[in-house]
């Protein structure tokens, strides 16, 4: 049971991480090929770093082959569905909010199931709820998102930090997920819809 | 004997990786270092991520430092070279296209022995083939050509399924490895006389 | 007390390198998380791709997390001590050196433990000493400095070269390292003073 609710959330969290990659991909024009690979690596690529990072072998996609062929599947779909893309526009941001924060649970998890210090468990779900869109970022050679704005980070460190708290305390796997969700899926939202920012650091030499 | 044919071959690819890396160094006007390290990061890179996304210890560079240093030498004699290339550039087209292709092969290759599923053995030859030349391009602050155009992951997605299908039918490395090769080679070269590209996906939000 | 003596440079050298990045994100005007995050991937980047190259786990961030703590307060803290930065510009310089340095020895260290070649003991070295220049360059979408300027590399190459040599004839841990240090410390602050470049090499197609 946990095991589902788990693994239907990672899948349709996935899914949201493609097609947003595809879209980025359409804005740049690329071409059907690229659309495929910046979905895959965008949907894939955070859990990747994090599994060859902390020694956890074999990583997702080599261990299910099917999570490639839906982030495929999910990249190529974007290209149709994209012309109603503006009405679907807050579904998008639901789903892509939750991409952020149940990628960040499953890399708190699996450090805390490696027996891992807190500050790495922290570090694991950031990575492997931020570090997709730092590639996706990075492949489009752009400055990525996280490092400029829009509390990406914030809310997967603080999505983590309420997940740590709620595994001490609590002994029921699903309720942890639900209310570090319910926590994180929030604060993204009002993030975006009150433009929340933190302070920036201006520094001329 | 097939042990031979794939060493040489390898050595044709990552020698021929180094010198087109280098001669995109040139473009930028890098130092020596820069040059030594482009032709070493595009020659090896892919190799080496595979081969740490599917725990395939020691890395090649590891086992037979002599890579390292034929990569090294390609590059800087490029230098000594680049005035002529123009002479050469069918010969460098030529070249570049059995690094892609016998990349991908020895990546599927890999993945094969490794009883890794077919969709991994493609993913696995698609990394080794392309991801050099990503690296290349996101150090040289480009965006990958792998995800513009010239179907250079097309060209190495199909190598692959070919040598997929080969190595289920045939029982010869050497003849599994000289099909794929004409296929993947000819289907590159003609991509690029004929400047066949595959649809874009264009997106405006 | 060798254990002691490296552990002290090493720290020194994470904040120094955090310090620094921390600055360049301030030229960007990064958020907070911003400039934690890139003070992290520059201290800790290089050595982690070192570890995930060479298959030595757990990283150093994992085994210490206090590690993770130090670069993080260190890039904060850059932000109070920022404004007097032009005064404290030259402390700055030394204080990088060593961190290009040490991290390039301890690489070294790290591969001669390991019985790797003479050339990827180098290699080792290069890496550990680069690599997290070369993700702050990449983060902040710049070609990195690594590949242009600064002799960085060169320093970084023959700083392990040196290295090893001394670690063939003498057998005092300590004084290896002090030897390399003094050498590569210095070669650096006169690359710097006088402006050495290596030759470059341009190309037109």
């Amino acid at each position: 049971m946990t095991f589902d609710l788990y693994t239907i959330l990672y899948i349709i969290a996935i899914i949201a991480e493609a097609m947003t990659a595809a879209l980025l991909a359409g804005k740049l024009e690329m071409d059907l090929v690229g659309v495929f690979l910046l979905g895959w690596v965008t949907a894939l690529g955070g859990g990747s770093i994090r599994d060859v990072l902390l020694n956890h072998y074999p990583l997702s996609w080599v261990r299910h082959p099917s999570y490639s062929l839906i982030t495929g599947f999910a990249a190529l779909a974007t290209i149709v569905v994209a012309r109603h893309m503006h009405k679907l526009r807050k579904l998008f941001l639901f789903l892509d909010a939750i991409g952020l924060v149940v990628f960040t649970v499953i890399g708190c998890q699996i450090a805390i199931v490696g027996h891992l210090s807190l500050i790495c468990v922290v570090i694991s779900g950031m990575i492997t709820g931020c570090m997709g869109g730092v590639l996706r970022d990075i492949l489009c050679n752009d400055v990525p998102l996280l490092f400029r704005s829009e509390l990406y980070g914030t809310v997967s460190v603080s999505t983590a930090i309420v997940f740590l708290l709620c595994s001490h305390y609590i002994d029921n796997k699903n309720i942890e997920l639900i209310i570090a969700m319910i926590f994180g899926i929030t604060f993204r939202l009002l993030s975006i819809r009150y433009n929340w920012t933190l302070p920036r650091f201006t520094y001329r030499s």
